[in-house]
C-alpha cells in the first residue's frame, strides 16, 4: 500500500457544550447556511473519502446522534470533558486499531473548511512523508490561538499556547488551527497525554511533541485563507460564519454566470443550483434541493425550498414554493405559495393569492386570484377564476378532484372534491359544485337573484347618518328612500 | 444630605430646526429604532431617577410638546435661537431654583447615549466633588468638535472651539461632547453668559470658565464609546445612528441567546423581548411591546408588532402581526396578517392568506387558506374551511359571531354575523349561512346544482379561436359540440 | 463658432462579448439600477446635448441595437472584435465627417459616470485649448490600468500601459479611463493607428502619440471620484455597481429629506422622484416612472413600479404596485396588489389580499380583505365586502362593471361582469349577482338555508375518532349524535 492511497479514518470532536451559545441546543447543532455546524465536518469527511468517520459527541450527545443518524458515522460518547486529547482517545477507540490509516482531526464547529482545502492538506502531509502535519494559517495578529515555532531548518518545532508565549513567540502569525493529519502512531501516541498542567485537562496538541520525542518529522500547512477555520462560540460568531459562507456561494454563483444586484441580502444554501442567466432579486432565500435552470427570474423577497424550477420561469416578488415543479416559461405570484406535490406544466399562470398543495396543472393553466387548489390535477388551457376554491376536505378525509382541458370555472366557485369535471365544462360564477360535471356541460349550482327595492329602513338609516358629512347629495338620496319606505310600510 | 443622594434635574435641549433634515418635522422628532430622538434622552433621565426634567423646545415647539405630552416632562420654549447658553437658561428658570441638586444637560438630537454611561458620569463627578463635569470623549481625529484642554496636573483648563485651535490644540483627540452635568450654581452663573463672540451666540461651554473663575473644580468624564454622542444633522446621520442601534440591539439579543443569522436585515426596537433559542430570520421586523417566548421561530420578513407569542410558535414567512397573542406552538402563514384582538390558542394553525380580527380561537382551531376572521370566537379544534368569510359588517354596523368547538365549516362560506354555530356543527361548503346553526346539526345554504348539456354557441365559438393554436384536439372537439348546439337549436 | 458651442458628437463602444459575465446577453445589456449599462452611456451623451450619438455593436449586436432602438441613436457594426481603435473607426465612419464636432469617447460598460463631470472634462478641454483630452483619476494603487505620463511642465506626455510600466511609471497614481474628447482630426489621425502590436490589436489609446507627432496640446482631466469610471467584467463587477448607484441614489434623495433608516436594503431606480418627508422602510424597492408626494410611507418590502402616489399615502408592508395612482390619504396593504389600469381616489382603503387592476374607485371608497377587482369602476364611500369577486372574464371575453357610489357589497359576493349596480344599492353576502341592481335596491341571489339535525352517522363516526384524544368531551356527545342518527335511521 503506497502513501497515497492509504485509508484515511476522521475522527471529528463534538463534545462541546458552547455554554455562550446560551442555548438549549448543543453547539454542533447550531446552523450555518441551512445546516448543523457539525454536519459540514461530516460533509467533507465524506467528500474525502473517509473509510471510517466518527463523531466524538458529548454535551447534548443524544440530539447530535439524532441529528446524524442515517449519515453512516459512528459515534463515541466522551461522558466527562477532560479535554481535546481525551476526546480524541475517545474517538480513537470506536476507529478501532487499524494501524494502516492516516487519521485526520476536524471539529463539529468549524464549518467553513473547505473539502479541497483538507484534500490539500493530506497530500501534503503524505508528499512530505510527514507523520503529524498541522493545518496552520497566519493572521496579522494571532492573540488567542496557539502560534506555530519552527526551527532554523523551517521544521515545526512545537506550539505555545498564547499564555506561555515569550514577546517574540507571541509576535509569530503563523497559527495553530487544531486540525491535524497524523499517522496510525497517533492510536498509541495519544494514551500519553497527560493532564500535568494548570488546567488539568489532556491536550491533543500535546501529540506533537510525543512524536518529534519519537522522532518522527512533522510539518505544517500554511491555509490560504485564515476564515475557513473560524469557529463560534456565541451567535455572534455563528452570524460572521453565516456572512462569511453567504458570501463565498453567492460569489461563486455569480462567478458561474447569475446576477445577484444585491448580494447581502441574498441567502442560498449550499445544496442549490443555479444555471446561468438567473437572475436573483433582493431578499431571495433559496434552500435545500433546489434545482433552477437557465434563465430563471427570481422576484424579490421569494423564498424557494426544495423546488425545481425550469427555463424561463418567472417567480414574482413574494413567492414562496416548497417541493414544487415549475415547467417552462410558466409564471407564478406575486404572493403565489407552491406547496409539496405541486406540478406546473410549461406556460402555467399562478397569479396572486393562490396555493397549491399535491395539484398537477397541465401546460397552460391559468389561475390567476385569491384561489386554493388541493388534492386536484388540471387538464391543459384550463381557466381558474379568482375566488375558485377545490374543497379537497370533509372534515374527516382529504379527497382529489379531476377536471379537464379547456374547463372554465367562474369566479368564487367551489369544486367540493372528490369530483370529476370533463373537458371543456364551464362552471357558472358563484357555483358549488356538488355533483360531476360532463365534458362540455355548463354546471351553475348557486342561488337565483332577486332585487328588493328600498328594503329596509333601519338600513338607509344608518347608513345615512354615516355618509351624510361626507356624500351629502347621497344622505339626501337615502332620506328620501327611508322616507318612502316608511310610507310603503306604513 | 449627602453628595450621593443629592437630587437629579435634568435639561434636555431640543429646540434646533435641523434645517438640514429638510423637513416639515422638528429634528428632535426624527425617529431612531422606532421611536423619536428626543424621547430617547428623556427615557435616559427617567432612568436615572431624575427628580425634575425640563425639555426646551423651540423649532416645531408644539408638535415636540405633543409627542412629549403624558411623559411627566415639562417644556421651556426658546422662542428665540440664541444659543445653548440661552437655551439652558429657559430651561433652568422652568426648573425653579431648587439649589440642591445636580442639573444634568442633554440634548434631544443623541439617541445613542446610554443610561449606563450617564450614571457613571454623574458618580464621578459626585466622587470627584467635582462642580462642573464635562461628558468627553476621544477620537482619532476630533475635527470639528471643541477640544477638552487639560492642565499639567491633568485637570481640565479649557474647551478650545476648532475655529480658535492652535495646531498643539487642533491634535488634542479628547473632545467635548456638550453634556455635562454641574452644581447648583449653575443658574447663577449661566446668567453671566455673554454673547460677545462672532456668532453673537449664548455658548452654554462658557460656564467652564466661569465656574473656574470661581475656583470650582472642573473635571471631564471620558467615554469609553465615542459613538454614544453621535447626533444627527441630515437623513444619513439619521441612518448611521439607526445602523448603530440596531447593531447593538442585535448584538444584545445574539449574545443572550437569539439566532440572528442576518443581522444586518434584521430590525428590533429596544422594547422588544426575546426569549433563548428564538430563531429571526432575514428581514424580519420586531416593533412596539412585542414578547417572544423560547423556541420560537421568526421566518423571513415577518413584521410583528405589540404581540406576544409563546413558547414554540413558529411564524412562518411574510407574516405581518400587530396587536396579536399567539399561543404555545401555533403556527402562523405564511402571508399571514394578525390583527388587533387576535388571540390564539395552543397549537391553532393559521394558513396563507388568512387575516383575523378580534377573534379568539381555542386551541387546535384550524383556518388554513383565504379566510377572514373578525369579531369571532371559536371553539376548540374546529376546522375552517378555505375561503371562509366571517361577514361582521351589515353596512352599518359591526356584529360578534360565536362558533362552537369542533365546527367544520366547509370551503368558500360566510357566516353573516351576528350568527351562533353549536359544537360540532357542520357548514356545508359555498354556504352563505344567515341563521344560527344548532348543535350538531349540518347547515347547507347554497343553490343546486344543474347540469346544461352543450350549452352555449357562442362559447363555444369564442373558446375554440382561442385555443386551436394550443390544442388542436380541443378546437376540433368544440367544434362538434358547436354544430351540435347549433343543429339542436335550430 | 465659437469653441464653446461646438457640437458635441459622441460615439458609444459597446461591441465587447463579456466573456466572463458567462452569459447569453451581450455584456453591454447587462443591467445596473434597472437599466442596461450602455444605455446610461446613451442617457449620459443626450443629457450633454449630444449632436449624433453612435452606438458601435459588435457581439450580440441585434440584442442591442434592439434594446436601444427608439432611441435615436445610429449605429455602427464591428464585425471582427480588432481593438479600440478599429471600434471607433467604425464609429467614426458611421458619424461622417463633420469636421466641425468635439467627439466624446464613451463605453457600453461604465454606468457610473456622471454628466456633469463630462460636462466638466468638455469645458476644460475646451477652455484649456486641448486637442485631446483623457478623463483620468487617480488611485492609491493603479494596477492594471494605463498610467498618465506628464512632463516636466505638467502637460501630459504619454500613457504607459501597465505591462510596460518601469516601477517608477508603475508607481504613477494618475490612470487612464479610456474616456477621451478630441477635436476632429481625430477623425484623420485615428486611421493611422496600427496594430503592430504584441496583441496586434489597434488601441485607441495611441491616439495621443499622433496627436502630440502633429504638435497639438494633450491634457488630462481628472476626476474627484475615481468609482465614476469603474466597469464591470463579471457579475461580481455588476453588484459593486450597483451597489455604488444605488448608495448614490440613496444619500441623494436622503439629502433632500427622505428617510430610509435602512438604506443598505432599499432599492431606487434613478428616473423614481420622491418628495419630502417621504419615509421609506427596510427593504422597498422602487422602480420606473413612480412618483411619490410629499409626507408618502413606503412600508417595509413594498415593490412600486411606475406608480403615482399622492400625499400621505401609507403604503403598508409587503405590497406589490404596478402601474398605479393613489390618491391623498389612501393606504393600501399589507398585501395589497395593484395592477396597471388601477386609480384610487382620495382617503380610499385597500386591504390585504386585494387585487386591483384596471380599476377607478373613487374617494372613501373600501375594500379591506381577499378581493379581486378588475375592469370595474366604484363610487365613492362604496363598501366592499370581504371575499368579494368581480367576475370580469366568461372564459372568451373581459368585461368592464359599474358600481355606483353608496353601494353596500356583502362578503363573498360574485358581481359576474358587465354589471351595473346603482346608487346605495345593497347586495347581500353571499350573492352571485348576475342581473343589474337599481338604484338602492336590495340584491340577494344566494340559496336558502336549511339546518339538518344530527344528520350524518359516517361523519360523527369519523370525527369522532379524530377528536377524542383532543377533547374527549365532544368525543361523547358525537357518540350520542352517532347512536341517535343511527336509531333515527333504524
Amino acid at each position: 500500500m503506497t502513501e497515497q492511497n492509504r485509508p484515511l479514518d476522521v475522527v471529528i470532536l463534538a463534545a462541546g457544550q458552547g455554554t455562550r451559545m446560551k442555548s438549549a441546543l448543543p453547539k454542533v447543532l447550531h446552523r450555518v447556511a441551512g445546516r448543523p455546524m457539525v454536519s459540514w465536518a461530516v460533509k467533507a469527511a465524506r467528500e474525502l473519502g473517509a473509510r471510517e468517520i466518527v463523531v466524538v459527541t458529548g454535551h447534548g450527545a443524544e440530539r447530535v446522534e439524532q441529528e446524524l443518524a442515517g449519515s453512516g458515522v459512528r459515534f463515541a460518547r466522551q461522558e466527562q470533558q477532560l479535554g481535546t486529547g481525551h476526546a480524541f482517545l475517545q474517538g480513537a477507540a470506536a476507529l478501532g486499531s487499524h494501524g494502516d490509516a492516516d487519521i485526520l482531526v476536524l471539529y463539529g464547529d468549524t464549518p467553513l473548511l473547505r473539502t479541497d482545502t483538507l484534500a490539500a492538506l493530506i497530500a501534503d502531509h503524505r508528499q512530505e512523508a510527514s507523520a503529524f502535519t498541522i493545518l496552520s494559517g497566519e493572521l496579522e495578529d494571532a492573540t488567542g490561538y496557539g502560534r506555530i515555532i519552527r526551527g532554523a531548518a523551517g521544521g515545526v518545532e512545537r506550539i505555545v499556547e498564547q499564555k506561555d508565549a515569550t514577546p517574540e513567540e507571541a509576535a509569530v502569525r503563523e497559527f495553530n488551527s487544531g486540525v491535524y493529519v497524523m499517522d496510525a502512531r497517533a492510536f498509541g501516541l495519544a494514551q500519553r497525554i497527560t493532564n500535568e498542567n494548570r488546567a488539568g485537562e489532556y491536550y491533543l496538541t500535546d501529540l506533537l511533541g510525543l512524536y518529534r520525542s519519537e522522532g518522527a518529522k512533522a510539518a505544517a500547512f500554511k491555509l490560504d485563507d485564515a476564515d475557513e477555520v473560524l469557529g463560534a462560540n456565541d451567535r455572534l460568531g455563528l452570524a460572521e460564519l453565516e456572512r462569511i459562507v453567504q458570501r463565498r456561494i453567492n460569489e461563486a454563483h455569480m462567478r458561474a454566470g447569475v446576477s445577484i444586484p444585491a448580494p447581502e441580502t441574498v441567502f442560498i444554501e449550499d445544496t442549490v443550483q443555479l444555471g446561468r442567466d438567473v437572475v436573483i432579486e433582493p431578499g431571495v432565500i433559496l434552500r435545500g434541493q433546489t434545482r433552477v435552470a437557465d434563465g430563471v427570474t427570481l422576484g424579490a423577497y421569494s423564498v424557494v425550498t426544495d423546488s425545481v424550477l425550469a427555463e424561463r420561469v418567472v417567480v414574482k416578488a413574494h413567492s414562496v414554493l416548497e417541493g414544487a415543479a415549475v415547467g417552462a416559461g410558466a409564471d407564478v405570484g406575486p404572493f403565489a405559495r407552491l406547496r409539496p406535490g405541486t406540478d406546473l406544466g410549461e406556460g402555467v399562470h399562478i397569479g396572486n393569492f393562490v396555493e397549491t398543495k399535491n395539484a398537477r396543472l397541465d401546460a397552460g393553466v391559468k389561475a390567476g386570484h385569491l384561489t386554493y387548489l388541493g388534492d386536484v390535477s388540471i387538464g391543459a388551457e384550463s381557466n381558474i377564476g379568482a375566488g375558485t376554491i377545490v374543497a379537497n376536505f370533509d372534515g374527516v378525509n382529504k379527497h382529489p378532484s379531476r377536471l379537464g382541458a379547456g374547463v372554465f370555472v367562474g369566479s368564487n366557485s367551489t369544486i367540493i372534491a372528490p369530483r370529476v369535471v370533463g373537458d371543456a365544462a364551464f362552471i357558472a360564477a358563484g357555483s358549488a359544485v356538488h355533483d360531476d360535471v360532463p365534458e362540455g356541460a355548463m354546471a351553475i349550482a348557486r342561488g337565483k337573484q332577486r332585487n328588493l327595492d328600498g328594503w329596509s329602513r333601519r338600513y338607509w338609516g344608518g347608513l345615512r347618518a354615516k355618509v351624510q358629512v361626507k356624500l351629502p347629495w347621497l344622505a339626501g338620496w337615502l332620506e328620501r328612500q327611508e322616507n318612502q319606505t316608511a310610507d310603503r310600510q306604513a
